[in-house]
């Protein structure tokens, strides 16, 4: 194998492969990206056995083939090459060697077989369909926030992607949730993405995903079977496994008889929060939220360290509401809100509360509240 | 105690203090600030018990007195109030608590008695003098990041400031190493500085000064006693005892009779050792320098990972030389190098070797070589 490759182009492939890659693990191929030469492409391809991206970069082959090469290794040699250099890459089958050189710099680094790096097998897919990135990235960005870090619930490390009814008619919805709060985020659904199974996307895949989805004008091709789903661009493609489990019944969980209905600035409101959370205990970062006729006083009584009080000017016309939220999940759901204000639902004190924004209810987040 | 105050130069004054503070201690009163306000000035004075650090700031004092609370949470406070609004400290005595309040934000907070605040013992400098903060700058930022962080060896800790006699003459030098490598700054001797005691101003005050060395233009006003050393500029004190031991008599380590000269490009030969390194083992780090005319090549092996080579142009005539080095220190003293050439001046590979900047000879650094 040999081809010669721009460093940008070079870098751009490696990065994303290499992030793949855990950075512990015991068995040393998964350390290494695969690299494949043919015709006048050049594949790199790298997994942790539940996920796997294949990079595709053009590139001058001279000589086609593919050995395998410390991904972590290979992208710090790219990184730290000078902009604009032309890389070449040529394996020694015999040595077992991989030579990089650009300019007066030559890199030799060790390879593993090729015949020992495990491809994931490939899959029936049941649903194939294409999605805007904008799409793509708005379900998963606004979702991801609540998804559960407790490894015991494993069937909610993840986001909740499927098909569903909406008072819009039939939805691609994202649903994540940890049994403190929960988000839910509907987008219309694309074209033959109507029979798409529902699969509960693990955290990783999610995380590397974002990458493929900065570009407003890219169309993503998904790919979805019970055990896997797959996006791809025309460079590169990511292929998760999906978590095995069933994702709770949520729609239980949103309220739908919250009548008390509080309207605020949404980021006049995050910045009176993260202020009085400053004095609240490390433990139980609890605030009250105290309402009034168009008046909330945000509050924090911590013994230790004192108390904090802040008043905001408000929309509401019920009855007096006292009711008490984790000061960090307040702020997660008011950072969602792109557009100026923050609608919240309330019950009574003990009840989840609701929070949309504006009238939109194609976004929709709840939280639990805690006894102050 | 009342007062008000503009929330940037509250933040400003409490930014500095609170960086004292250790964020871990077992004494209450050391996580506190001490607020004195008399006049129209009003202090913020921190300490470690080894560094204290007061701030003067202009308020509107309507209420003599004076308090303490907690540094980081009064810092965090005021950093998350909206920049321009006036901040209003009012302390209730009877109830030993200190109020907060700035436009409808309020806040509450523990006090703990003035008299508890260790207040640093006022010393008698033997030697006063004024310096301009780069001239300051220069002399510890080139030296620190060869103060050793083995606490073994505490009398290396530090950055040893004294006067010296150079071939221009008496200077202000600053001297640090760890055994491996070594820095000596020279600057020249400010008016009144020839009788200050040589002390070695230990690493955390390094930190903490350089917050005062920002302003170009200021002239700090320098202190020095035989366990105490004092920064001073007109809004800023900060008095740090200095370690209590004798530093090693380093002339000794610092080549005088190595001939090899050697010419490159600093950021260059930084940028080429950074490369090469990457494939170096994390322990040992190794560089090989291969010196032949006008030619330097860098080159690293590691049995695992593999191997990188690069060559340099640069100016060289002597014979040929090979020598190693851990890439950590070369870079970190190529990255001193503010000028286009780094000079460095070889004996044989297992001497040390000397480096500086062209033809200056104001600032000097020694590195040990390693087997390669």
């Amino acid at each position: 194998m040999k081809f010669s490759i721009e460093r940008g182009t070079l870098l751009k492939a490696v990065s994303q492969a290499q992030s793949v890659v855990e950075r512990r693990n015991t068995i040393p191929i998964l350390a290494n990206v695969l690299i494949e030469a043919e015709g006048d492409t050049v594949q790199f391809r790298a997994t942790d056995l539940d996920i796997e991206v294949v990079d595709k970069a053009t590139a001058q082959v001279e000589k086609a083939g593919s050995t395998t090469v410390s991904a972590v290794t290979l992208h710090e040699i790219v990184r730290k090459l000078p902009d604009g250099a032309l890389v070449t890459l040529t394996e020694d089958g015999v040595a077992g060697r991989l030579t990089v050189e650009a300019g007066r710099s030559n890199f030799n680094l060790a390879t593993l077989p090729k015949e020992d790096f495990p491809v994931m097998a490939s899959a029936e897919y049941a649903s194939n369909f294409t999605a805007p990135a904008p799409v793509l990235r708005r379900l998963f960005d606004k979702s991801k926030f609540a998804i559960s870090t407790e490894e015991t619930r494993y069937y909610l490390n993840g986001v909740y992607l499927h098909v569903s009814d909406s008072e819009n008619g039939k939805v691609l919805r994202a649903v994540a949730t940890d049994g403190h709060r929960l988000a839910r985020i509907d987008a219309d659904l694309p074209m033959e993405a109507g029979d798409m199974p529902g699969v509960i996307v693990p955290r990783k895949t999610v995380g590397e995903l974002r990458k493929l989805l900065d570009d407003d004008e890219m169309l993503i091709a998904v790919s979805v079977s019970e055990t896997k789903i797959r996006f791809a661009t025309p460079n590169i493609t990511l292929t998760s496994k999906v978590i095995d489990g069933t994702f709770p019944d949520y729609s239980r969980v949103i309220p739908v008889g919250n009548t008390r209905k509080m309207e605020v600035d949404a980021s006049e409101f995050a910045s009176a929060v993260d202020r009085v959370a400053t004095v609240s205990s490390e433990r139980s970062r609890a605030v009250k939220m105290s309402l009034e006729e168009d008046r909330l006083i945000l509050s924090v009584n911590a013994p230790d360290s004192g108390a904090a009080e802040e008043e905001l000017a408000v929309a509401y016309n019920d009855e007096r509401l006292e009711i008490g939220f984790n000061a960090k999940y307040l702020l997660e759901i008011a950072s969602q809100v792109d557009r100026e204000n923050a609608v919240f639902m309330f019950n009574s004190s003990g009840d989840p509360t609701l929070m949309r924004e504006g009238s939109d209810t194609s976004a929709v987040y709840v939280v639990m509240p805690m006894r102050v």
